[in-house]
């Protein structure tokens, strides 16, 4: 193999790779990124078994190969090389890097045993801005469950049918529902994918109106962002029958500025984490919600303006629960409906039903 | 007490007292931040017994008084807090503090049981700028020794005489000393301060032309600048006769440029740690310095252009060695001084005494 490229170039397509890479991998060959220059491309590949990443790179192919590098340390050295036309070969059993008066040989392993890139025909995607799908995993993603207990809890769930794209995630104690619409009718299908791997999408792709294709099958999901392809495998299991959980109806209303009530909860946590409980209560009465928290060292008490619907009310959260949400929701004024202080709170932007967040009281000795 | 201040400004104060409060103490009023407010002023202490820090704070004083706050919680409170003028008063055993719709109430403890703040005469100071006492703790502090096994190792020597101001580290393998001339004569004296002090010095106060007092006592220093007081005991012991290591020739000079000598090692690094030595080997000849490293994995060579005077040389150093005053440096030339392979070599800037640093090679086969 002998090729030449940009330096800067190669170094941000083989950042993106890595993102699929292990950072230590029992199998040595995991811990590396492929480099496969063949047919006038340079494709470079990363993957862990859950997820796997391509990514097409320019280059001058002098001669065409095959070779895997460690990732970590391929990663390190192309940060440390100033921008050049990078050339890359190999030399019997290693690959040398040479950029002016900087020549760094390493290792390299056989293609051979690397992982195959999964296979998809490109057809039937759904198309979005890659903003969108960004939003979508920022606002579901925080509420899929950390625990192994329940597998598929970890996962988001993708939800197609007609033009409505919906990703949910939820993990016993709050649930939360994004919805997109799309420009063409889609067949009804439900997958779930890791939360992990999305995360790593939401990382990659660009937060603008960069247009991405999603193809989703029985048994993998790809994402198709420019010069890169995402590919992740799906959760099996059955997901929880998310739509029962959601009231029909509330008692309470109250619609308050997202930044007054996210300030207040911020500063009534500081003293909520003081105890274990990280109990916050609120209060609503008319046109007041006052926030309190206790703790064997001190106390907070807030009160936040809200324009209230229906009947006063007592009721106590995990304050992380809220802050969660409040932290990811962008518009200025929400709605936090309520029935009664030991039923569920649903939480969701006074305009638009794109985005709506449901969370469990917890049972005080007063509830 | 009774008292109401801007809360930004009591933010950064605060925040400065607390560079001085331990963490965690098994005694738990050193965890705290005294707060007295007295004769129409506010000052703020902070002291883990090594370093004592205070701070004069504006404020509106109704109601003098004296109370230690916990400083992690206090200063996580005010960062919640939105800009306003913050009342700060007590209640029962409780110190609230409110600000608008907000109103938290800590525990405090009494004052009494506070370590008193170090008395010292604020005569024959030192003056400098703030600057170039933050340059000398930067270019030296981190070559003192980590180890507490030559506990004086781990702390700065401070050496006054005539207008030199010196300050001086060293570990055993390196050695770094930093001069200021000063504008009056001073009595020749000599302390060791702990580094650890020094460094949060140089985070405190800032890096421009503010000037300060350095008062250097027997048994403690202290460094005013502007509202802050910073007071440090100092190491008991005697220090290494350093300047016997200096060596008083050298049949090898090589000047090179910083920049492109620091890039070169910080490649050849990576390939060095890979291995558990970290040595990276200089081949001086002629016009040219080859930088080499070899690991398992792979190996690196760097060509870096040299003006040399006297003999060629081949030598071998540990890398981070000579990343860490390399980064350090600010001219954009440097002298490297040399005899053998087997003694120290010297590096300091092409202009000035202002600094030089000592580091020992290290013995190869080829030694």
């Amino acid at each position: 193999m002998r090729i030449i490229c940009n330096k800067s170039e190669l170094q941000k397509n083989v950042n993106i790779a890595a993102k699929a890479v292990a950072l230590k991998s029992p199998v040595y060959i995991l811990e590396g990124i492929r480099i496969e220059a063949k047919n006038n491309l340079v494709t470079l590949y990363g993957s862990d078994g859950t997820l796997s990443i391509k990514c097409i790179n320019n280059a001058n192919i002098i001669e065409e190969g095959d070779v895997v590098l460690p990732a970590r340390l391929f990663c390190e050295l192309l940060a440390k090389f100033e921008e050049c036309d990078l050339s890359i070969y190999t030399e019997g059993s290693n690959v040398v890097l040479e950029c002016g008066h900087s020549k760094t040989t390493l290792c390299y392993m056989s293609a051979e045993q690397y992982p195959a890139f999964p296979l998809f025909d490109a057809v039937d995607g759904i198309t979005l801005y890659s903003k969108q799908l960004v939003s979508m995993i920022d606002q579901t993603a925080f509420a899929t469950s950390a625990s192994e207990e329940k597998p598929i809890l970890t996962g988001l769930l993708m939800e197609l049918g007609g033009i409505s794209f919906k990703m949910v995630a939820l993990d016993g104690y709050r649930l939360a529902i994004r919805k997109e619409t799309l420009m063409s009718e889609q067949e009804e299908k439900e997958v779930v994918v890791p939360s992990k791997s999305m995360r790593e999408v939401a990382r990659i792709i660009p937060e603008d109106e960069t247009t991405i294709k999603i193809y989703i099958r029985e048994n993998m999901v790809s994402i198709v962002c420019d010069n890169v392809e995402i590919v992740t495998r799906v959760l099996q299991g059955d997901y929880v029958k998310y739509k029962n959980i959601l009231p029909n109806e509330f008692m309470t209303r109250a619609i308050v500025s997202r930044q007054s009530l996210y300030s207040s909860l911020e500063r009534a946590s500081i003293m909520a984490r003081q105890s274990k409980t990280n109990l916050v209560n609120l209060e609503i009465d008319g046109g007041n919600m006052t926030i309190t928290s206790d703790s064997e060292v001190g106390k907070a008490r807030e009160e936040v303006d809200i324009k209230l619907t229906g009947k006063n009310l007592s009721i106590a959260f995990n304050a992380r629960y809220l802050l969660d949400v409040l932290k990811e929701v962008v518009d200025e004024e929400i709605v936090l409906d309520f029935n009664t202080n030991i039923s569920p709170c649903v939480i969701h932007p006074v305009s638009g039903e794109g985005y709506l967040y449901l969370v469990l009281p917890v049972k005080t000795s007063h509830s």
